[in-house]
Formats: C-alpha cells, sequence, structure tokens
C-alpha cells in the first residue's frame, strides 16, 4: 500500500479524544453488572467451543496472509485474490494441523468472508459424498475430498431460481456413445450464481433435465468437468465466467456457465437415488429421495442455529460503541451539566437496540431446538430405514418434496418458517444496529454494513424467505384439517390448534403481564387463530390460493413467532440452564424473554387484538410500562451480555465495537495511516486534469 | 479495460432468452392499459422539465467522460477519479452553455453519482452567498462561484455530530494580532464527515466555539484556507485527509480536518448576522438568525422533494423486472400450463411493490405541499422583514432555533417530521425493490443496491431522523395546550386537534372503506389521539422526557403519516390536477390513494384501534377486500405509471429496469464483456500461488 500523501503530523498524533475516554466508559459500563459473563459464554458455547476459538485464532492471527488491514479498501480484484489466498493457507492448515471439520469452520468463522473455495468445500463435496455410488466415491468424491478436484453446485441459471423444475440446462442420454450431452439451449438457461465457478472451480455439480428417448425425467445432478487442469481454461464448448460485483459478498466468485452440446461419460451422472441404464437405456428410478431432501433441510436449519450469532455481532458493536458515544444532555438533566449523555441512555437508542440484543438469545435457544428436531428425525429415519424398502417418488417443484411423516413434515415446516423469520430478524436486526451507530455506522470501518452486505443473500437463497412461507402454512392448513377431522393431536402445533378450537367459544384470558407462560400461550393463541382463518378462506370460501399469499406470509410469521418465544421460554425452564446459570443471570434472561415477547407481541398488536388473544389495554400497558421498565432494567448489563457473546476483535473488524472501547483512536488510525485514498493528489480545479502534476497519470486526464 | 481471458464463443453469442422476450412482455403490459404516459409524465414534471431533461440528456450521453460502463466495476479511487473528471466536465459544460442552475441540478441528477465537487456547489457557496458581509462577498463568494476557490463545509467533528453546540473546535479572537486562532483541542474535535473535504477542497467554511476574552459565545462560522494553491498540500499546523471507504458515496471524499492554532484574519468570519468588533474587540449579537434556519428548513424541505423520485427509481426498476421475470405456474393455473406466471401477479409481490408504487405519487403530493408552504413563509418572511427590526436572539442547540411566528413553527415541524417519514419512506422502499428482485436484486447490475447504498446517509443527515421526531412532538403538545387554553384554531394542526376535543365524547365513525375524505379524517383523529396521550403523559404525569421518546417517535410519525395522506388527497382535488388529468387516470390516481391510505392504515393498526378511529373488522375488511382488490386494479397499470416517471435508461444504469425489457442479454453482456475480474486467470490449486503462471505478479503470491 503506498504511504499517505502527507505523514500525520506530531501534533495530531499527540491529540486524544475528549474525556471521559472510551476504556473508562466501557469500564463503567462493565462495573455496573455483576454478570458473570465468562459463566454465559460457557453457557452458550460450551468451555469446548470456547477453547478451540482461542487455539485457532492465534494460528490466524499470526499468519501475514489473513492480516484484513486492507479489506475495506481493496478493489474487487485485490479482494478475490486475498480471499483465494486465504482459502488456500486454510486448507493447508487444516492439512499441517489436522483439523476437524469443527476447527475449520471456526477457522472460517473467525476469518469472516466467503472465500473462492466455500462451495467448493460444502455443496460440491456433500453433493458428492451424499449422491455417488462407490465406484464414484473413488472417482469423484475422494479426490475433491483431497482438493485434486476444485468444484461449485450450479443449479440456479439466470432465467430460474426457486423453481427447480422450470430449469432449462439439459443433458439427454446418447445410448449410441453411452454419454450424456449437456446443453444450454437459451441465454436464461445459463448456470448463474452459482459459488466458486466464476474463476476457480475445474469441476461443476451441474442440475439439468435428464432426458431418455425423448423424454424428460426431470432434474438431475451431474458431475461435469469444465476447465482445463494445466491452463484453467474452459474446456471447448464450455463457457465459463465471474457474473460481476454485488451488493455484497464480492470475495467470491459466483459464475456463469454454458454448454453447448457437451458430453460427459455415464459415470459422471451420480446415481445413488437414480441414474440410466446403459444397457437398457432405461430410467432407473429414485431409491430413497429423502436423503436429497435432508440436505436442504440441514441446510437451513444451520441457518437457524447461526442468525443469533450473526445478529449478536452487530448488537455487540452498537451497544458498545452506544455505551460510549455520547450526544446532548438529558432534557431533564440538572442545569449546569456539562457532560454529554452516553447515547445508549436514551429510550429512543434502548428500544431499537436492546430487544435485539433480547433476539440474540431467543435465536440462540431457537437454534438449539431447531438442531434438536433435526437430529430426533434423523434418528427417526435411521431406524425406519433399517426396516424400511418404500420408495417415496421424487417429485421436486415449488412445494419441495413432500414429507413422509409426521415428524419430516414438522422438521420442514419449522425449518422453512424459522430460516424465514430468522434469518429476516438478523438481516433487518444488523441494518438496525448500523443505523443505530449514527453516523459513524455508515463507514465501513464500523464493521455492519460490510458484514450485513455480505449477510444479505441469506434471506434469499435456501428459499427465498417470502417463498418458504406457502410451506409452512400448507403444513398448517394441513394440521388444522386434521383438528377439524377430530384426529388426535401428534405434536405441539395440533395440540395448541386442537386446544384454540375448545376454548375458542370461551375467549382467551392471558395474563401476558403477569405470567411468562402466558405470553407463550397467546402466542399460540394467535398462531391458531390466524390458521383456522386462513382454512376457512382456503376451504370454505374456496378462495384462489395466488390471493392468500399474503394471509400466508403472516401466519407463517405467527406461526415462527410463537416457535422462537416458545423456544426462548422453554430454554429457560430446562433442568441444564437452571444448572448452569446462577440465579442472577437467569433472571436476567427471563427479563429478555419477557422483553423480546412483550415488544414483538406489540409490534403485532393488530393480530393479538383481532384474535382476542388480548385486549387494547394490555397492549397499552405493555408498552408504556413492561416494556419500558424492563429497557431500564435491562441496560445496566448490556455491555456485560454482550460480552458473553465472546467476539474477538479480529473477527469483528470493527473501530465502532472494540472491547478495549478505542473507538476514535481506531477511526483516525484506518482514516489516516491506512487509507490509500489519501496517497492520491489531484488537481481540483476545473479546467486541469484530474491528478496533480507529477502524480501517476490517469485515464480522465486526457479525456479533458 | 483488459479483455475477458477468454472471448465469448459465437455459439454463445447466437443465444436468447426463452421466449416469451422481456420486450414483449413489456410490449403486453403496455397494451393492457390505455393510461396516457405522456400526459402523466408532463403533469408531474411539466413539459419545460421534460424538455430539459432530453436536452441534457444528449450533451451527457455524448461525451465519453461520463461513460458509465465501468462504474459497478471500479475500485474507489478510480470511481473518485471518475467523478472529480465528471464534476469537472460538469463545471465546464455549466459555463460552455451558460446553463442555469436548475440546468446544472438536471445534469447531476441524471450523472446519479456524488461528486467531489458536491458540496463546493452547494453548502459551501451558499453559505458564502447567504452569510457574508458586502466585503466577503467579494473576496470569498466571487472566488467561489467561479470556482477559484474549491471549498467544502465542515461542521461534524468526529465525537459531535447532532449536537452542534457540542463542537469543540474553537476559534479564539486574539485582539493583539486581530486574528482568530483555530484550534483542534482534542482528537475528537477533528471536523469528520465533510463531503469535498478529504482530496478535494482549498477551503473550508469552519464550524467552530468562537471565544473572546475566554468566553465562549457558541458555534459560528468561519471561512478558511487550508490547503496550498500551488501544490495542493495542506498548509502547515492543518491536517486533513479522507475518512475512508463507506457503506456508499464512494465518489466522494468526505473528510476530516484538524488545526493547531492555525491563526486567520478577522476577515474570515462570516460576520453577516453576527461577528466580533475589532476595536472593541466585544461580540456583535446576530441580527436576523431567521434566514440560517431558513436554510436548515430549505434542506430538508428539498429531501421531502425529492423522495418521491428517489423511490420511484426502484418502483421502475422492479416493476418492470418484476413483468419479465417469470418462475412457476399459478398453483390454480390450468393442468398442462407450460409457461411460468410473471411474478408481478403473485399477491405476495403484487403487496411488496404496489402500495410503494402508490407512495411514490403521495409523496409526489406532500413534496408539492412542503415547497408550497416552504415558499408561503418566505413570502410572509420577506413582508414581516420589510416593516420589523426585531432581532431574534440566536440559540442552537438540540431544538434548533426556536421558530418566531406560527407559520414557521409549522414550517418547521413539518419539514422536520415529512423529512423524516419522507426519506424513511424512499430508503426502506429501495431495499424492498431490490429485495422483490429475488436473486438478481442482489447484482450491481440492478443499479438499486448501488443507488440506496448512496442515499442511506440521508435518513441520518439533515437531522437524523429519530431525533427530528423529537422536534416535531414538541410543536405538536405547544399546539395541544394552546387549544386546550381555548385559543382558536391557528391552522390545520389546531384545527384538527380542536376537533378531536370536540368529537371524542362522542366517538368517530370514520366510513374508510367508503368516503375517501374519511380516510383523511381517521388519520387525523388518529393523530390527535397520540398527540393528547403524549401531552397527558407529560403535563399531567410529569413523565420524564427521556421516556417519552418512544411515544414522541410515534407521535410525529402518525402526524407525518397524515400529512402525506392529506396531501395526496388534496393533491387530487386541486382544480389544476383536475384540469390536467384525464378521468381516467384521475380514477386510478384515486385508487393509488385508497391503496396508499389503506395500506398504512392497516400497517398502523394497532393505534387506529387504540384511538377508536377505526374498528377491527373495518381493518380486517381493508385488508382482505379493499387492498387485494385495488391491487388487482392497479396492476394492469403498473409498467405504464413508472413509465411516466420518465427516467432515461441512462440514468437508471440497470439491467433488469431497462425500458426495452432486455434484462437477460444485459446481465449478461455486463458479466461477460465489461467484467474485469474475468481477466485474471487464477491457480485454483491449494499448494500454487494465486495468479496463474504468466499472469500478472500477485501480492499473495510470495506469501504462500
Amino acid at each position: 500500500m503506498p504511504p499517505p500523501a502527507v505523514p500525520t503530523p506530531e501534533w495530531v498524533k499527540k491529540l486524544t479524544p475528549s474525556g471521559p475516554q472510551g476504556h473508562e466508559l466501557l469500564a463503567q459500563e462493565r462495573a455496573k453488572s455483576t454478570l458473570p459473563v465468562q459463566n454465559l459464554s460457557t453457557f452458550l458455547f460450551t468451555e469446548e467451543v470456547l477453547e478451540r476459538k482461542r487455539r485457532i485464532l492465534e494460528i490466524l492471527t499470526k499468519d501475514p496472509v489473513f492480516d484484513k488491514s486492507n479489506n475495506y479498501f481493496a478493489g474487487r480484484i485485490d479482494r478475490f485474490e486475498a480471499a483465494l489466498a486465504r482459502a488456500k493457507r486454510l486448507r493447508q492448515l487444516t492439512v499441517d494441523h489436522g483439523w476437524t471439520d469443527d476447527e475449520f469452520h471456526m477457522a472460517s468463522d473467525l476469518l469472516n468472508e466467503p472465500t473462492p473455495y466455500g462451495l467448493h468445500a460444502s455443496m460440491f463435496t456433500v453433493t458428492l459424498r451424499d449422491q455417488t455410488t462407490p465406484e464414484q466415491q473413488e472417482l469423484f468424491y475422494k479426490k475433491a475430498k483431497n482438493y485434486e478436484y476444485i468444484g461449485c453446485y450450479a443449479q440456479t441459471e439466470l432465467g430460474h431460481g426457486s423453481n427447480v423444475r422450470g430449469l432449462e440446462t439439459t443433458a439427454t442420454w446418447d445410448p449410441a456413445t453411452k454419454t450424456f450431452v449437456l446443453n444450454s439451449p437459451t441465454l436464461t438457461s445459463a448456470k448463474w450464481w452459482a459459488g466458486s465457478l466464476g474463476r476457480t472451480a475445474t469441476w461443476a455439480v451441474v442440475m439439468a433435465q435428464l432426458i431418455i428417448n425423448g423424454k424428460s425425467f426431470g432434474p438431475h445432478p451431474f458431475v461435469v468437468p469444465i476447465r482445463d487442469r494445466k491452463t484453467h481454461q474452459p474446456f471447448p464448448n464450455v463457457s465459463i465466467g465471474d457474473i460481476g460485483p454485488k451488493f455484497g459478498y464480492n470475495t467470491m466468485d459466483n459464475g456463469f456457465l454454458l454448454f453447448n452440446h457437451y458430453r460427459i461419460p455415464h459415470i459422471n451422472m451420480l446415481s445413488k437415488f437414480a441414474g440410466v441404464d446403459p444397457k437398457t437405456n432405461k430410467y432407473i428410478r429414485p431409491a430413497k429421495a429423502s436423503l436429497v431432501y435432508q440436505t436442504m433441510t440441514w441446510v437451513r436449519s444451520t441457518i437457524v442455529v447461526q442468525a443469533g450469532s450473526v445478529l449478536a455481532r452487530g448488537v455487540t458493536i452498537a451497544t458498545r460503541y452506544c455505551s460510549i458515544r455520547r450526544q446532548f444532555q438529558d432534557r431533564d438533566a440538572p442545569p449546569g451539566e456539562k457532560l454529554e449523555t452516553q447515547v445508549l441512555n436514551y429510550t429512543m437508542v434502548q428500544i431499537r437496540l436492546l430487544p435485539l440484543l433480547a433476539a440474540t438469545f431467543a435465536l440462540h435457544f431457537t437454534g438449539k431446538n431447531m438442531m434438536a428436531l433435526y437430529k430426533a428425525n434423523q434418528k427417526k429415519m435411521q431406524e425406519t430405514d433399517n426396516g424400511n424398502t418404500t420408495s417415496p417418488q421424487r417429485s421436486p417443484g415449488p412445494e419441495e418434496l413432500r414429507p413422509s411423516s409426521d415428524l419430516m413434515a414438522d422438521l420442514h415446516a419449522t425449518s422453512c418458517g424459522l430460516k424465514s423469520l430468522c434469518s429476516s430478524i438478523a438481516a433487518e436486526g444488523l441494518e438496525s444496529c448500523r443505523r443505530a451507530c449514527g453516523g459513524h455506522g455508515y463507514s465501513s470501518f464500523s464493521g455492519i454494513g460490510p458484514f450485513y452486505a455480505d449477510y444479505l443473500p441469506t434471506i434469499t437463497w435456501e428459499g427465498d424467505n417470502f417463498l418458504l412461507t406457502q410451506m409452512v402454512a400448507r403444513f398448517l392448513l394441513k394440521s388444522a384439517r386434521s383438528v377439524l377431522k377430530g384426529e388426535p393431536p401428534t405434536n405441539d402445533t395440533t395440540r395448541n390448534l386442537q386446544n384454540f378450537l375448545e376454548k375458542s367459544e370461551m375467549g382467551a384470558a392471558f395474563d401476558i403481564l403477569g405470567k411468562d407462560e402466558d405470553i407463550v400461550a397467546a402466542f399460540a393463541w394467535r398462531a391458531a387463530y390466524l390458521t383456522f382463518e386462513a382454512l376457512k378462506r382456503r376451504d370454505e370460501q374456496k378462495t384462489p390460493w395466488n390471493d392468500l399469499l399474503v394471509d400466508f406470509f403472516r401466519l407463517s410469521k405467527a406461526h415462527s413467532q410463537y416457535l422462537v418465544v416458545q423456544s426462548f421460554y422453554t430454554g429457560l425452564q430446562e433442568p441444564s440452564t437452571q444448572q448452569e446459570l446462577d440465579p442472577e443471570t437467569l433472571a436476567l434472561m427471563h427479563k429478555l424473554f419477557r422483553l423480546y415477547a412483550l415488544h414483538t407481541l406489540e409490534s403485532e398488536a393488530s393480530e393479538f387484538y383481532s384474535s382476542s388473544a388480548v385486549t387494547v389495554r394490555q397492549i397499552q400497558l405493555a408498552r408504556t410500562n413492561a416494556v419500558m421498565k424492563l429497557l431500564a432494567e435491562i441496560r445496566p448489563h448490556a455491555v456485560r451480555l454482550v460480552d458473553a457473546w465472546d467476539f474477538p476483535d479480529w473477527q469483528l473488524d470493527s473501530s465502532l465495537g472494540r472491547y478495549d472501547g478505542k473507538v476514535y483512536e481506531d477511526l483516525f488510525y484506518r482514516a489516516s495511516e491506512l487509507n490509500p485514498l489519501n496517497a492520491v493528489t489531484i488537481d481540483p480545479y476545473p479546467n486541469s486534469g484530474v491528478l496533480f502534476k507529477s502524480d501517476k497519470s490517469s485515464q480522465f486526464k486526457s479525456k479533458l
């Protein structure tokens, strides 16, 4: 990096921020509360994970390739090259240290940027592991695992995203040569968005319409060599490139890919579940589609699990900075008070930040419940598989594969609803945190903006957050129909629906301000009410599906909000929670639960009214009394609570969120010492070139 | 720009999107409606403005310096240099063509990027024009106007934003030398964020605490030479630089500035309103602070005026793209239907986009009303000034200057409330539009993301959108007190409050589904209800100000939403509107009014319930019947409605929003032909350098 044009003068270097200093303010904050931070961290993550983090952090921070100081300044090409270098180094470290998957993921998490190996290490390798025959395992999976093949996963096309059934790329079986002919018949059939494809991958798993003897059998996966190992150029009749810059995620080479009647051998169709018999030229129907289906559920569950920690990064940065930033005196402050107030003392800042702080814990418990449900289903599937040979017909589409059991249906709906809600909470929350930092939140050095921009695709991929709500609604309508038919409840959802039916004639009387369990019950009640309302419109009034999408969205949100509130509540009742947390922390967690639940309830007040779950008066009291009181009670613990999320400064890479509070020093250091623009001296007058005299020539100089 | 590594193969160049083509779909859309686009454009902008746009567009598009094709790819330094070159060229064109201010602003608007001359052309020159003595006009203003001095406006500091009174930079009067000594006593006193300061300006208007004889007289403006004209280096004892990259606005050099006991002559204090008498060394009190105060109101009013058009860019892009993008068949479509549905046909997409389309018109009429109020006040002030010699005391602070008349108080509150609401609607709306574009919305080529990122500071600057709501609340509380005292209503606000008081014992019965004027009345009722509720809490219950901030925010929002709905409604009643719009367009505008108002009402349902303005049943009917019906009725006109906003493709710079619908062709062209990353060939294997063999050397190659 070039040095700044003018070195920072000595008299500037001597300046310090006006007092009290950031580190003093954070020390005061930490002294206000006796919350045992270390203990809460251990409860959230376990000692094993915390130890792992320290160990891997030390390895990464010592390695110059992971130096982050240029990240916020570099252009796309430099950032991409840096990210690739880091991906390579992570792979080398994995080999050198014999890292487990958990250790590798910890390193990626600390590095905090998508890398060009991202899709290789996940979807490409996992697909080859799970969807190959033993012969293919040897040929493809092992090479992928050892990074001899670098791959990507090419499904989405320029004209086709969510609707996998509508993909245009074809793989036509040629009985004469026993090969598949891959073809991109239109521009819209270009594979588009696949991560790691643009510049990096030598192989791709390609989803293409399988055609045998003129008949289409729907999309199937093929593993396809796309670039020459020696020259790294695309093979003839293959066209590849990077799709260009994005709102974020610019360290990743999302790519495009087209085929011109490109042939691959029979062995390259991933055939664990379905295939083509090369002798009869007949389609072999899939045996166990549920496993494919499990992959999507797994990915969504992972998004749910991560949402709390994603949001916590923004909340950590904003909470620390709002404890240091001071602005105005409180209007009711004693006259003569000179010191400005920490902005975290303003209720308008508290109402924006503290419910998000509460949400980080709500999402933490929700993630735990999500993963428990996933594991319960996996266990049950394994038990069933052992004595089961049924082969459900594969029928992917807007509703994906139909779940084959009650538990699986529950898991599917839960993962769809929670993926949609939790990733939205995290994304919106990050942006709220950025804005709560005022002007400096707009600086890249806040660390929130770049992270938010990288996180944003999560609300679209693995099922668009709006689209997924239809699947939740379908599950709920089906559940309601079974309850109306008098079938006995089989899960929490049907129990809530049954309970609502039984009591709907008596009305509800939830003491939301007095009893925590009544808050949970009010959320269940509202979701049940909306379910039966939607059912009436669909089944009785025969309303077209399309006219109900907005209702379905609201229904899915209501149901998923119930799941979050319920997870938080039951998480606090768990014996392990009661055991691991001291009474003070536990009491504070209960307050965070109430803040999260009541604030959510108040934001959705009209549905709670309509369903008669609560009264107008209760909502008013919740807003003006309960929530405001909770803000005041939680405020003193805010900094310690975010400390418990245990983000190393290196991971946050934020001037505003530094653990030591040296906000202004760091902003100034990055601007004055690291910023390469300051090495450019321009000529400011209109009738001149752009750059100053002896400075490097500019493409714009000649144009004037 | 380097050529792509591998040229696009001929077989790819021959491909077209699968049919129907984008241009066919847009043609169908435009055929569905008979809305006279040209006529509506003229109504919105006037013929004069439309002609101006065409004329200037032609000049700009012919000039290579304004070529936008590299914008989404270039790194910060290149973008900054390009923006400076364009700023210079705009200045040259202004001189060459003798452009008026309106013509210059049109050119800037079409260029669609902040430039390093941005603050020179606005705040620097305007401040010099308005706050200088005749002698200073000659010395400073004229040179600024002729671009002999390039300047910026340095007010915000590293540690001080909204609270101008808390600024730390000092300007100490030295009677011995008759100079002011500018000083930055701390790091937090560094001027920070000032646009055009980082690399460009040679002069700065600096706000600093005036100190005379040890006593502080508050912040005052000084015009300060900061860089040497010949070397463009900072003067000794001045430290300047760019503050680094931001979430957006990266073509602008927002900067920092510090002084080390830096002396400027007496003449450099801008002394039209206040000053220091160099003979007596006494402070000269300000004569007419109202003009200073008017500048802030003017800037806020401008933000209100622009909000509709800002939002309309996103709505234009999303509406066109959602007419072309197809995904899934409608669930109730006839079996065998092969063609996928345009996503704009899904109600879930309609509910996200069409209320925003309605909002563009709501904001248009709001902007017109805002400007009319501003002009009425200016006229009144001029009339008063002629016979008035009172000099209101200047007392800037969190509440800024207290307005000195009823009309001015109304203008102040209205500009604060509407700036807060309208810029939030525009910003949130742009992001909603981006997301409504699905995956491709995330691509920079969507054109929405980069524009949104550049617009975002608007919600923070010129009064933070949260902070401003306190000023609105204060105005409303004061108005309510006067009504309670029995003072006769003087404006629309007090009339509404009076009306509420008179009828509050009878209750309201607004026919929101039947009568448009009743919708407006319901908004007025709810705002009045919240005003008296807040007043009760403040005056009767003596609630601390800080505990009311959340209530004040809601109150300001409710009041401002009323203003928007009322502006839209009365705008449609105007004789000029009735005259200029044909009956069909007028009927459609009324539908847009209802959609905007009922959708807003429904989003804020709980406050409408609490205030008893509407019943639960009414809201349910509004949601499930009225709004859904309006969506269906407006849907066929959507593309023509956005066409009426008349954005040239060159201005939007969006693949998705092209007038001709060639979405996929343009996405592919930019990715394959313009994208410089595709010129980089990497070595993908973990134990190698980053770049491929003969390729240019990389800083990361050596590190591995």
